[in-house]
């Protein structure tokens, strides 16, 4: 497959779900490592060509349900490509800045994703939409099965698999849900409800990992804990707690249509009319007018969109923006060219709405 | 003709004219007194009452250049009817506020107004679309032929037509141009420029007299001065300071195409996209956007509304959305109406250019 058209194809994760209108994608990854192996950030150069030359030989090789990967070398990729691939949340921005032989591996739906010396020689990661928390872990599973058969995976009875970081020790499995809380936001109640999740073992995030705001009212919850407790215990959890936030988070919406109906439409019809008229738009503008435009959609309010909510994010995001161009665009043409892309697609969307009902 | 369909009915003054986009429209009034009268405000109720049936006697009778007058006594209308007079410029606040017998005549086309025992025994008051100060003086001054045929003025050689403010004596007369600056707002420009025109013996004020803040980006301009200037003196002046406003308005227009078109673009279809979408407009938050719309059109940026700018910044005000509705609303409700006026205006025509398209 041309590597172009599988990093510009729209990733399985990104569309919409039946499942859940609040949770909007389910991630699991596994960490693992080779046996006997030094971690990579003390490999040498050629030690990390040769894990990366081993791990990738194999990975060529799998086939997960008849899913093939296809695996590029990060320095055969662009800028402009790796910033793509960390948009698409199919590899880490520890990647990008970590040294070494290194690359990623990917189906060519974007359910599948191994990164090879990154933190760990290996980051297995499965992307789904909607709440599918248990069949990303199947899936990341039957990966992790299909490396273990032809690598030696360093594991110890007592302790589980070895990671470089100790804080990802036993299971190695990082498992998180996206959610999108614009009503706990519009509420305030947002602070409190996450804020204890931290007293529960887990880890609330912006929508690109550690550190970053949530923009789009959008956060990522996600275990913590890797050791002491297995995949199935994490995940049961983690279902439990997402579960009580979408709870929350509908009881906010369905507060909000109780009490302040007009307020909730005035916002998210402005907000679609925005998107249909603005000529610029910064991504954090972007990001917040989508989500408003979302929760009206969900609410009932607006009609739906044509192009999802998550591929209208990661479209107008700097990277996408400019590979979906093909070319190199300063800010203030990031704007312009995001808030074209946004307008065409609810003017395509308009006037196909018109054929319809004439 | 009936009282509704005459205070229902668009102003001539609201009609777009072709002869300026910056000026919006003109006023000239003419303040005079009965001889031998006192003034207003020390009128006994008998003595105001016979000095209202006197004028509005004469007043019936007139006809200007083929248009007849219809007189209202203030108590006769309602408050919302008083407000809807107000808001279109037809009585001032003043008129209202005070006591005693009172009203107010107006044409058809509403070109022409004639207050009785406001702060003067009569103010007559001209207005007309964009730039026409010189034709509201005519129009305003044959009326003022028309009475004094028929009534004796306070009149005094030395000092000219007496009236029962001092800075009203001699001409009488206070002439004014609506303009609208929102360039020179957006480039911080309008304090310097409208500051400087006190020392020219000019006032300026919001769209509804003293003390009303600009809101809209709109403000009046007026003479200062009655005394020792002829009416022509008057008109000259303020017609060469209102041009050179009007100029200073076009280059700050110019100097945004030039330095910041695409700003300038994203913020007037921005407000378009807001009026065709709000669920609540508050007034202030109406003509803000209305302005940001007609400085679109006038740029040739965004296709022309089907209603005016001045009928739209009018039918949105709190009296004018009572009487159209023909009955009373909260400012909750006010919000709501106000936004599905404009909505309407604005669907309507979007309809209705598809249809020209097909």
């Amino acid at each position: 497959m041309q590597r172009k058209e599988l990093l510009l194809g729209q990733s399985e994760w990104m569309k919409e779900s039946s499942k859940s209108d609040v949770v909007l994608s389910s991630r699991v990854r596994l960490a693992r490592n080779l046996e006997n192996t030094p971690f990579p950030h003390i490999l040498s150069p050629e030690q990390s060509h040769e894990v990366e030359e081993k791990i990738a030989k194999v990975i060529k090789d799998i086939k997960v349900e008849g899913k093939q990967l296809t695996y590029f070398s990060l320095p055969d990729l662009s800028l402009i490509e790796q910033q793509v691939l960390i948009e698409k949340h199919l590899i880490s921005p520890g990647l990008v800045q970590s040294k070494g032989s290194r690359g990623v591996a990917v189906t060519e739906d974007h359910c599948i994703s191994v990164m090879v010396n990154e933190e760990d020689h290996i980051r297995i990661q499965s992307l789904l939409p909607g709440n599918q928390l248990r069949e990303c872990y199947r899936l990341a599973n039957l990966m992790d099965d299909s490396l273990e058969e032809q690598l030696d995976i360093a594991y110890q009875e007592a302790q589980g698999y070895l990671t470089a970081c100790p804080t990802n020790v036993g299971t190695g499995m990082r498992a998180s849900a996206m959610v999108h809380l614009p009503a706990l936001v519009m509420t305030k109640q947002v602070q409190q409800i996450l804020g204890s999740l931290t007293n529960l073992g887990l880890a609330v995030r912006g929508l690109y990992g550690e550190g970053s705001q949530a923009y789009g009212h959008l956060f990522q919850v996600s275990n913590q804990i890797t050791l002491g407790q297995s995949e199935e215990d994490i995940l049961t959890h983690l279902e439990a707690v997402t579960g009580q936030i979408v709870e929350h988070e509908l009881h906010a919406r369905e507060a909000l249509q109780r009490g302040a109906k007009l307020v909730v439409e005035d916002q998210v019809w402005r907000a679609r009319g925005t998107l249909e008229n603005a000529r610029l738009l910064t991504s954090e503008d972007a990001m917040h007018l989508l989500s408003l435009d979302r929760m009206g959609v969900d609410m009932g309010l607006l009609p739906r969109m044509e192009k999802s909510f998550p591929t209208l994010l990661v479209d107008s995001l700097p990277g996408n923006l400019q590979y979906l161009q093909d070319r190199e665009l300063d800010p203030g043409q990031r704007d312009e060219e995001r808030a074209r892309l946004i307008r065409d697609v609810l003017r395509d969307q308009n006037l196909s709405d018109k054929k319809e009902s004439e």
